[in-house]
Order: structure tokens, then sequence, then C-alpha cells
């Protein structure tokens, strides 16, 4: 070309959840079963939307006005329906106005850190959810800057370091917080999301609380929201359907500015999301449409109680095959459908492995742990992937230094779901042994 | 807050056609009522969604995979289905894997412009489409570079002007091109593309092509395609479904790359654009789902040539009524839904005004125009809008320094599209005279 | 002008020191005595140059080679020269190439921030040095990163501080030291040295020191330099002849680049400021010729000792002077020839002033302080000045919190030092108790 | 280093006059005299100051004042001294405050890029002196933006180009002229530089004019300085006596700025350059003492004139030794002292070589040239250091796709430069027919 194309950030961008879905299908073409352990979606993992929602939802694609454009925030009655929805819990009261939809959080996430100054950098969770991490470095076109969840400590947020990294670290403007949180499966308490807010306070800083899983929550848990223990720091929490519905294929998810009218230069930022927004006209319409509908039907939290509750089941069963291995750093989950299992420090060495019979797969492995630079728990994940065809996702791929896996609690089928997790704990043992 | 949120960049960020809405929404409020001619959406002007693809889509909304996530380029048989379609006009050939799909041309746009380098340049037309020229803008930090489209030579671009700004300019990469045209409503000639084509090979550039209106043509017109007349240089050609099911609500376009083995560092750019995507976890996907199954039904051909003749008699309709206007610039449109008409110079003038009984109808269109940094052309507009309720946009809001105002051809009631237009040309008589 | 041309960093360029210049200027307008404690240029306050050094250096101007351009790194020889000084400490060995010649360290320190990338950060001392911390905030486009000095423990560095902020700030690169110190007149420990080098070597930075001041010590200090305690950690040593001869109308300067052959990055960075130098040609000449002559010239060190005792003297003067006022932090000085005197917290208050007879004068002094923004420093400075004629710096222009001012060490004249610190003793007290 | 050190503009820092001297110093290990044809330095090739002006200078040195720092401007006496020269042309009128002294032109230069905004770009000739080439391609890290010299009209700018490119890449905001040129010591007609002002005017640019040379013109010719024809437009003009006195040693060079009352942008860019020179407290001084003494002795311009005779005699010599080879493009030159020779286009080939007899020599010349990237005028310019020991430096490093080579017309010894110059002539014969 001419003279240099690509942005420098762009080499930040990288989504290793995906890249080990390349190495499964390489097996699959070897003749291995797979399964998928690696990602976040109910319908891959046999689940069946209620037919009530597909009723509801068809409905409304018989409206011609469906197919037009929305208003470039969303649609007005989609927006007032969840401005009330937050305003019920009686905290930061807003209106429709405060609410931009986007096309899911994804979209979301790369705008709202697209838009922040270079210099200016918002401190995420490690293990972190890749979409924001990555995102956030692009803009910066540097590394993450993070602060750690203790997997010593219910996974909870170390409150020390980031209290440190934000105080000493001058070009933070923003904290993230994910809760439930992906990878981990936490729910956090409300005096520790008090504390993170009193630092936001502490050091004119703003919010961000990814909230997609707000829903997600069982066994006795219920999460905290932004809106009600943010007091007057701006914040920004993301919320969407993908996951309650659940309808990750409708990209549809919406950002809620709280206290804009605090701060003017938060009130300039949410603007500018907003003229970002405009200039691409819209979000997808549909499953606004479909929002107030599915969510103020009767049906819809018992169903969603009752999905919750099988979560919760999947959870115990989990911590009752995996939480007794000595070696491992196991919390038991409380929301969202992800567990983050972490390898107790010096466990995994170098020349471990499984036993893998077929030749091919075998020599598959082997070429993928050959060199020094891989990392142990990927080491260990490749192994399991072609030992025992469980896909799962390493640790070390959510900007963290520890060693382990992601796992999810999809699996609809509970007899393969403790089939799964058997053959797992096997292979734990197998490769720490060999 | 701590210190600069805000990018510099998103100052960049301006949507003037839907500022115009908010000033007709004043209007309404004083019980004019509007006739809404600023925004290309058909479903707001009465169209009807056939039955039939109605069906379609709620069909495809009973699997239970519809709801789930898709592969992050898009679902792969209707990335199979695209490639198809492309490879059968015989010119660049491509495979499934060239094609990545977004949440509507407005997020293929936005990303694709933030992934460039800030100090390379994406020229485009002017009169522009804003949501090209503000997204360029915003990643480079300054104003738009364009090139012009000439109202005197049927808006086909002013080639002398475009290579001359190329060859000038080593900061440009790439040239944009709108077939069939927003504003203007024009089709491009092969002849002219191919010129374009062979300047951007001249200078090492990369095209894009903005194919989004490539079905809506008439009255013997047919758009030629970035595939068919591209040869072997770099290009990405933008598509989607907004326009000709028409879906705009979908949020459901897509990017096709032509040749990216033939030069390593567009390639790279290519998979930064995939990268981007798959950080995001993939595009909406019943709107793709509904690609091949609406595309390949018999009935859609027939659908789509009946609307293209509507549209074009409308064309017809409106030269008839405006073509004759001594003072005015006016083309025939041959495609998409559109026409910017411009004044002929010098004809507007800073003190000309319709006439307005109500008063408060008055002072509030007085109070628009009382700066004098209003442009004459926006002058005229907001006097259109406040004496008759015809609302318009102006041209100088498309990266114009042309006078004139932009039309939609989309009024589907043929007595009211002829009292809209008869009413437009006598304000523009009175307003001239005045 | 046709579209922006300042760059943003150069908002960050401000040199205070100079600003209380132009008010005690207009001071001088109206007949006010100034006594100029302000800047650090000994000729200023009647320093007589020795006639064997004005004749050595005389003496290389009949020479024609020295008109001409040196070689662009420096006179080979001189370069020689020094390397042989530094190489005789025992500690870093260079050769000539690891020196470069600059216009002044003025000239070195811009060029050195000006080639660091902007995302990379240098964090030195607060107060500290205008040239040092305006330079690396324009080239960051932000505010400077400091750390403490405290003038609660000899002024020495807070390692906490400086530990924690390059802990949790990975965008910090480098850390700056000054030493002897500008504005505190402070000479520091080795062990503090050595604690800031294992800072550097535990996070992968390089050390820059700038040793201007090297020479000028005394009541039995020396102090030490990078070269004796950096080990094998990547170092850039700044020194120069303004301050030793002293000659500051010189500008002539050199850096020694420390360990370059023990990592790429930094050497490639040291290459880059080679070549800078070297598209300006070369360094000023006459003064690199003069170095060697007049360093090792035996009567050199006898005249510089002498030097140091005269300015160890008044400080010991300065020091019974103002040393007992409880309501100062008051530091002996140990080197340069500063002192930064501290207020106790609280004991300034905005509505102090000095008793100032003249009404122009006292008008004047009223207009400057009547801003509320007006620091409290500032303001008792600025009432000094009117007041009494004594032109000090205020601490909050040098990149401090602290409230305070910066007095030299240099008036030759005895009696008069005396006359003017007493002055400032009194003005102290009176504008304390007003 | 902990992350990313170098700042990417430096990659642009390249000064290959420089980097002929290596080799020509490998030639000298081994036994072959050079002749130092590469540099502008005087006193290198055997001139001699004269007597008045080492005494002049010499006197200023037993002033203890001199010693110290100047104004951060420089000193006042000089800039008025400047100012009332400049005035007396009748062109712009300018004070003392319009001045400011930098360390040599190389200092002036790279601050003044240094500060103009990446987006925002000046435009030079080619080919063009490598310190304003390269400090202007650091600031915007791209490719220098350069104007053609047309080596078959005199070498004077091509204004079509010029005009073409300024009018068509609106990042341009700044036009620089060298007058009298260097390498191709021509000197341009005021119609010429008026019709650059006209360009600036139009499209509302800034002129940066330098005058290094102004002085040293010859045959007949005098250059036109920018205040004489720059009317109301903003300008700055680069000045210095590196070549007039010559006192390139002394690095002192001095910026004036010109009607920067007409235009706030270009007065607050002013200021940032003498901010950006306060924090680096000052210039040089002695040679600013000296620059009224010896410009206002009586025996400047009588020697000046009596110098500049013997430099166009020497141009008159070096015509007519290599004014009538047919392969060359030859421009008798009329100020500066270097000649810019550019070979006919073809007649350069890659096999063509000089012989040389010894074999170390033939060696070192063979593995200079054996790569294919060797651009053809390098590859000439290798062989004549190598069979001839005549240094210049090839046109390619100037900026210049035109290949060819820079000498100098300053060896005083007339027998010798005829010596050079006819085995100059030779050495092309030879070298073309081989």
């Amino acid at each position: 070309m001419r003279q240099k194309v690509l942005e420098d950030g762009a080499s930040e961008l990288s989504y290793e959840i995906r890249d080990i879905v390349k190495k499964a299908e390489k097996l699959q073409h070897l003749g291995r079963e797979i399964y998928w352990e690696n990602i976040g979606d109910p319908i891959q993992k046999n689940f069946k939307i209620p037919t009530w929602m597909k009723d509801t939802i068809s409905a409304i694609l018989q409206e011609d006005n469906t197919y037009g454009y929305s208003h470039s925030k969303g649609v007005p009655g989609t927006r007032d329906f969840l401005a009330k929805q937050t305003n019920q819990l009686n905290g930061v009261q807003i209106s429709k106005e405060d609410i931009l939809f986007f096309n899911g959080l994804g979209d979301a996430i790369s705008t709202l850190y697209q838009y922040i100054d270079p210099t200016s950098r918002v401190i995420g969770p490690s293990p972190s959810y890749s979409t924001h991490s990555s995102a956030e470095a692009a803009h910066a076109r540097q590394a993450p800057i993070t602060y750690k969840l203790d997997p010593d400590n219910n996974w909870y947020p170390d409150l020390d370091d980031l209290y440190n990294k934000v105080k000493y670290n001058p070009a933070i403007v923003g904290i993230l917080i994910i809760n439930p949180d992906n990878p981990t499966g936490m729910v956090y308490p409300l005096e520790i999301l008090e504390r993170i807010v009193a630092i936001a306070r502490e050091f004119d800083l703003f919010l961000i609380s990814d909230e997609i899983y707000a829903k997600v929550t069982y066994n006795g848990q219920r999460a905290f929201t932004l809106a009600e223990y943010l007091g007057d720091v701006p914040g920004i929490a993301m919320k969407g359907i993908s996951k309650d519905f659940p309808w990750p294929g409708s990209r549809c998810g919406w950002v809620e500015f709280y206290n804009r009218e605090n701060e003017p230069d938060f009130d300039q930022f949410c603007r500018a999301l907003e003229n970002a927004k405009m200039i691409e006209v819209c979000s997808t319409k549909l499953p606004q449409l479909a929002i107030p509908k599915v969510l103020s039907d009767p049906r819809f939290p018992v169903y969603r109680q009752e999905l919750n509750e099988r979560i919760g089941k999947r959870s115990k069963l989990i911590t009752e095959i995996l939480g007794t291995i000595p070696q491992l750093k196991f919390n038991e989950t409380k929301g969202a459908f992800y567990n983050a299992i972490i390898f107790e420090e010096g466990v995994l060495k170098p020349h471990q492995k499984l036993q893998i019979e077929e030749d091919g797969v075998r020599q598959l492995a082997e070429s993928w742990v050959e060199s020094k630079d891989t990392s142990l728990d990927k080491r260990f994940v490749y192994y399991l992937l072609a030992a025992k065809g469980i896909c799962v996702v390493p640790i070390s791929s959510f900007c963290s230094e520890l060693q382990g896996f992601r796992i999810t609690l999809l699996e609809e089928n509970e007899d393969l779901l403790s089939h799964i997790f058997t053959n797992l704990k096997e292979a734990i043992l197998e490769y720490l042994e060999s």
C-alpha cells in the first residue's frame, strides 16, 4: 500500500477463547468427539427457548414497524420500561434519555473504549473477560491495566491492589466491575462494591459495571447492581438480554448513564457515545421491541428462576467432583455460568502429559506444546482437549498470570455433565502425576 | 474527572440528518403536520413488508439455533451463499472466508475507519453520506478529505479533482465510492468506475465501495459492483439488506474483501477487522439466517422489480414537478431513493423568507435563522419546514459547499407525493422571489 | 491558519522561575531596588571569573579550528578526557563513544524526552526543576509524574512513594535523580541512591541522573555519581560546566550512556539521540575545547574548593538566620546553591500581607494576589517582592503541592547577604503575624 | 525495558551527509588521502579567520558578564541590533521581541518542527537539506513532503508542483524556502519568491525562509530576504553566523517572527517556541555578544565581499571544468557554497566502475556497492571516493529521486581545487564509459 494502513492499537486485539476452537476443530477432523466447555452460549449446549418466548418475538415480526429504523438511542418505549425498572431499585434515578442501545455489549464495549482519550485508562479485573481488556488495550495502544481477583479469597477483588494501582497511576480515569463475574462465576458482596465506589469517589473516577449476568445467580445469591450502590459517582451500567432470555444471537445490549449531570466531562463523554451511535443510525430493533413484552410476561420470572436453579444444581455437582482435588484452588460459583479453576503454584510442570493412543492425535497435541513459550496451563488444556475431547479455555488467556482453566456450567444433560467432569477430574489427576 | 476522558476525534462525530428531526418535532408540538422527506426509511413512509417475507423470517425464529451466537465472521452457510452470488458476476472470485458480517453498515463503517492509522486517509465523495465522512474524520482527528461530485455533469465524480487530490496528497491510502449514491441518487457508468480503479492502481491504494443500494435501480439502470470492475486492486465492498428487503432495523450488513492475497498490508488490515469483530463475538444472527431464504425465494426478484418500478415512477414524477425550475440544478435520479437538488449560485440570499401565518411557528423559524453563520440552504430548509411542514435535509450538511437540499423518493401514496412536491415547488418559487 | 498548527504538548511548557522576573521588572520601573534571589547564575550575583580561566579560553579562540564544526557527538579529545575521568571512579566503564555533547543540559533534556514514546513516562522528584518536568510533560501531553522529596526527612526521596508509583504504574520506564538537588540543595547518601537503582532493576527501568551540580558540594559533603553506584542497570548521566566553571552562558553539557550494551532497546534510544544531534550537525565547540584545559589545570581544584567553601559558609549563615523560625521547615543545604524553605502546614493564610508604603507598589502587589486561585506561597512571594524587593521563587512553581519558596546562596557580598536574609526573616514574621 | 521507550518518529532521523564520512575514514585507515568535498565547513578547508575578528571575540571573553546566562530570548542589545538591520530593508517591521535566539539553526529547526501538530505538514524543497526534511518527517512520523527544484530550469522551484501539492493536500500549513539554496547553490529571483508568497496567502499558510547563506552570494547576485517580499503573510526567517563570519562551531542562529500579530494561531505557535527556549534557560551567549561588534565593524563588509569574490571565482572555475560534460545537468551556482550536479537520465548503469589498483581499497569499494538496493548515484560516489579519494555526497541522500552528487566550493587553494575537479571530471568520464 501507499503508506501504513493499520492502526497500531490493532495488535492488542486478541480473543483466545476462540483460538482454542480452531484446535478442537482439527481434532474433530481426526474423528475425536469434542465436549464444548469453552463458550458461554446456552443454545449450543442444547438449551431450549420456551415456546411462549418464541411466539412473543415472532408476533412482533408481523408488524411492519419492526422492520424500520428505531430512534438512534433505541426504541423510546423500551427505554422508558428499562428506566422504570432501574428506578424501582431506589438507587440512582434515570429517564429514558440516560439509556443508549447498542448491538450487544461487544458493540457497547468497543465503542466506549474507542472514545476514551488514549492517554487515559480504565482498570479492569484479572482474570479478565477479553472483550473488555482487548478493547481497552487497543484504545491505549498498550497492555491492559488490571486489578487482581483473588482465588484465595472467593475470587473477590483485591482492594489493596486496586487502591494502590489507582492511587499511584494518574492515567486511570475509570474502574471496570464485572458482576456476576466472567470467568470466575463470583458475585460480589455489597461491602466490596461500596469500597470500590469509595475509591472512584476519592480519585474522581467513573465506574463501569458489566451486568450482563445480573439475572443469572443461584443458590441464594443475588447480584447488586451499580444503580443500587453507586451514590453520586458517575457510572455506566452495561446490560443486555444475551444471557437471561437467553438470546446471544440478538446482539442487543444497552448502557445506562448514571449521574451524568454531576460531571460535565463525563456528560460530554456520554454524548459522544450517543453521537457515535447516531452516525450508525440505530441498533437492532426487533430484540428492543421484545424486551418489555418478555420481561413483563408473568412467565419470565418463573422461567428464569427455574433456569437459575438448574445452573445452581450443576454448580454444586461440579463442586462435588472437582472441589476436593488438593492441587486446585476451587471456588464454588454463585452467578453467571463459568468457573475459573486454578492450579496451586508449582504443581504444573513442563514435562507432564496425558496418555493418547491414536498416533495422529498425539502428534498433533505434541506439536501444540513443543514451544517453550507455551504457558503451563495451555499445555494442560491442549492435552486435555486431545486426550479427552474436553474443550476448556486456559486462564492465562484471560489477562492473568494465574495458571488454570475456565469451564462452563451450561450442559443441560446432567448425566453428560457428570461424565465430562468426572473425566476432567481423572485427566487432572493423571496429568499431575505423570 | 481525574484527567481528560474524551478522545479528540469525537468532535468530528456529527449527523445533521437527525438534527433537523428535532426542529420538526418542535413544530409538531405546535400542531404543524410534518411530511418526513428527510430519512431513507421506507417503513416510516408506509411501505408494507410482504407477508411471505414476514413468514419466512418468523419461521426462522422457531429454531432454537437462531437464538445462539453465530460464527464470529457470520453464519457460514450465508457467507457461502453470498460468495457464490459474487462469484457469478465473473469478476473477483472469493470464498466465504472473504466475507465478514457486521451489525449493519454503520458498524462496518465505524470499525473500518477506526483501524486505519490516523496518519492515513480515505478520500470520499462530496456531497457525502455523513456516516462515512464523520467516521473517517474521527479516525484522523481532522476534517474529511473529499472529491467533488459534479451537479453539472450528472453528479458524476470529478475525476480530475480526484486524481489531483490523490496524486498530491501522499496520506491518502484509499478511495470511497458510493454507488448508487446517497444523497444524489446517481448510478455511475462503468467507464468512470474503471477510471477510479486506475487511479487506485497507479497510487497503490485500496477501494471501498458502499453498495447498500446496489439492488435499488430503475428506469433501465443497473449498478456495477466493485467485484465486476476491480481487477486485481485490493478492495472492500460493503453490502446489506437495509434497503432491498428492506429491513433497516435488522442492522445487518457485511463486507467482502477482494484481492487480499495480493497485498500483505491490506490482508493484515482485513484480519484486524476480523479480530475486532471476534472480540465482540459475532453480529446479529436472525437476519443472516434470513438472507439465503429471502434472496433465493422466487418471489423476491419479482417483488424487488416492482418496488424499483414504483421508485422509478416517483423519480419521473418529481422530475416533472421540480425539473424545470430554472434556479435549480436538477438531475433525474437513477438509483437509491434520494435526490440532491442544488440552487444555482447566487439565487439564495440572506433576506429571503416564506410567509408563515401562525405567530408561534414564525417566531420559532426566525429564531433558527437569526445567526449570521446559518448557511443559506439551512435558512431555506428551516423556512420550508416551518411554513409547509416539509422536512428535507440541507446539502451543506453532507460535507459540501453546495447549497441545496436532499429529498427522498419513498412516499408510497402517489397523491400525497404529488401534493408534497407541488407544495415544495411553490415554496421554492415564493422563497426565491421574496 | 489552514488547520491546527500547535502541537498539544506545548501547553505543558512553563517555567515560572522566569515569570517572577517580569513582576520584579515592573517594580524596578516603579523605582524599587530588587535583590535577585531567584536564578542560579553566579555571574549575575557579582561572581568574578578568574583571569587564568579567561585567558585559557581566549587562547583557544586564536585557533582557526575552534571556529569550525566539531564531530557531531562532540570533540573527540574532550570526550576521551571525560571518559577517563568517569572510568577513574571505578564504577561503570565507558569510552568516548558513550559520550554525546549537547548545547547545555537544557538541550539534552528537551531532546531526550522528545524521543521517548508518548505512552512511556519518566518519574522525577517533586519539588522538581521545571526544565525536566516541563519537557517530560510536553512529551507525554500530560501532567508530570513525580515522587516526593520529603522536607521532614532532609529532603531525601520518599522511597516508599517512589516504589509504589513505579510498581503500580506500568507506563513508567525511567527514574530521574537530581543530585545534588535543585531546588532543595540536598546531596543524597549512597544508600538511598542504591535503593533507587534496586527499584530500576526490579522493574526493568533506566535511570537518568542530572549531575550538573556534582562538583558543588561543601561542609564535608561529596556527591556520588551514577557511574559509581549504577551497577549493570542502563543509565544516562547528565553533566555540564554551567555550574562549576561556572559558565552557564556557554550552553555546554553532555550525557554519558552507561550499560547500553546490556539492553538493545536502551541502546536504540541512545542511537536516536545521537542521530538527533547529527541532524543538527554538532554542539557548540569552544567550551568543549576548554574543558580538558580548564579541568586539568592545577588551579581548578583549588579554585573550586574555595568557591565551595564560600557557598558552604553562606549556607551556614542562612541557617543561622532562618533555621530557627518555628513556622518553617528548614533544611541546611549540602550542595548546589539553592534552598527550598517550606512553611509548616496551616501557617499561611489568604488574608496575610506585608506593609507597603508606596501607593503604586502596594496597588500592584494587591492586583497580583487578588485572584482566589493564587497559591498561598505565591501570595507571600509577591508581597515579599513588593515590600522588600527580595525576589524568590514560590515552591508551588516546582511541580509541588508544598508551600514555600526557593532562595539562592550566590550573593558574594556577605554583608549584603546578611542584610537580605535578615530582611527576609523579618518579612516572614511580619507576614505570618499580620 | 519495561515497555517501548523510543518514539516512532525517531526512525525518520537520518543524515547521510555524515554517513559518507565513515566510509572515507575507513579509506584513510588504508592510507588513501581524502579530499573532503562533502561538508560545508570553510574552516576544515583551510579557511583562516581574520585576526581582527578573533581579537574582537576574545575581548568579549574578558567580561565576566559574558559567562552568565543571557535573557532567554537572547541578548537584548543584539536583538535590537538585528531588528534594526531587518527594518532597514523597508519590508516587514519588527522589534527585538520578534527575535528568538537558538543554538544554531539545527536547534531552531528541530524545535520548530517539534511543536507543529503531527497532523500538520510543512512542504520543503527536493533536493532538500536533510536537517529540515528529517526533523519535519520526525514530527509527522511520515516521509517528508516536498516540492521539486528543477535542474532543467536553474534549480528554481517548480511552482506548478508546489501549487498543486498545497492545493490538494489540506494537511500542509507551511512552506519552507531555502535561499540561497543548499545543495543547489541557487539564488531565487524576486518574482518566484513572490509567487510562493501568493500561494501561502491563498491557502492561509505560513512561510519559513532559511537564510543562513543570505550574505554568501557572488558574481553579481544578491539574495532577497523574506522580510522584503513577505507582505502581510505570517513568516519565520532563520538566520545565523555559521556561514558568514564564518563560525559554524558557535552554534548561533536566530529566528525572526514576521506578522505574528496578524494571526492568533501563528502567534500562539511563536510563543510556544519562546517557551520551549525558556525552559532551556537561554542559548549560547558569546556569539550573540559578538554579532553587533563584528557585523558593524567596517572591516566586515570588505572582508565578506572578498570572500564572496573568491567563492564566485571558484564557481566559475568549476563551471569551466564540469559545465561542458554532456551527460550532466550542470547549473552554475549563484550563492552558498555547494553545487548539486545531476546525471542525465539513463547514463548511470549498475555495472559501471572505476579502476582501483590497491586490492584492499577495491574490495572495500566493491563491498559497498554489492547490494542491489544501492542507488546508482551512491554507487558512483563510493567508487569516486575509493578510486580518487574525492568525498562528495549523493543527491539521493537529499530527499530526491534525482541521481547526482553535491560538491562544495570551499577549497581555498586554487591549484588544489583545479586538481580535484579535473580528477573528478576524469573519473566521471571513465565511470560512464566503463
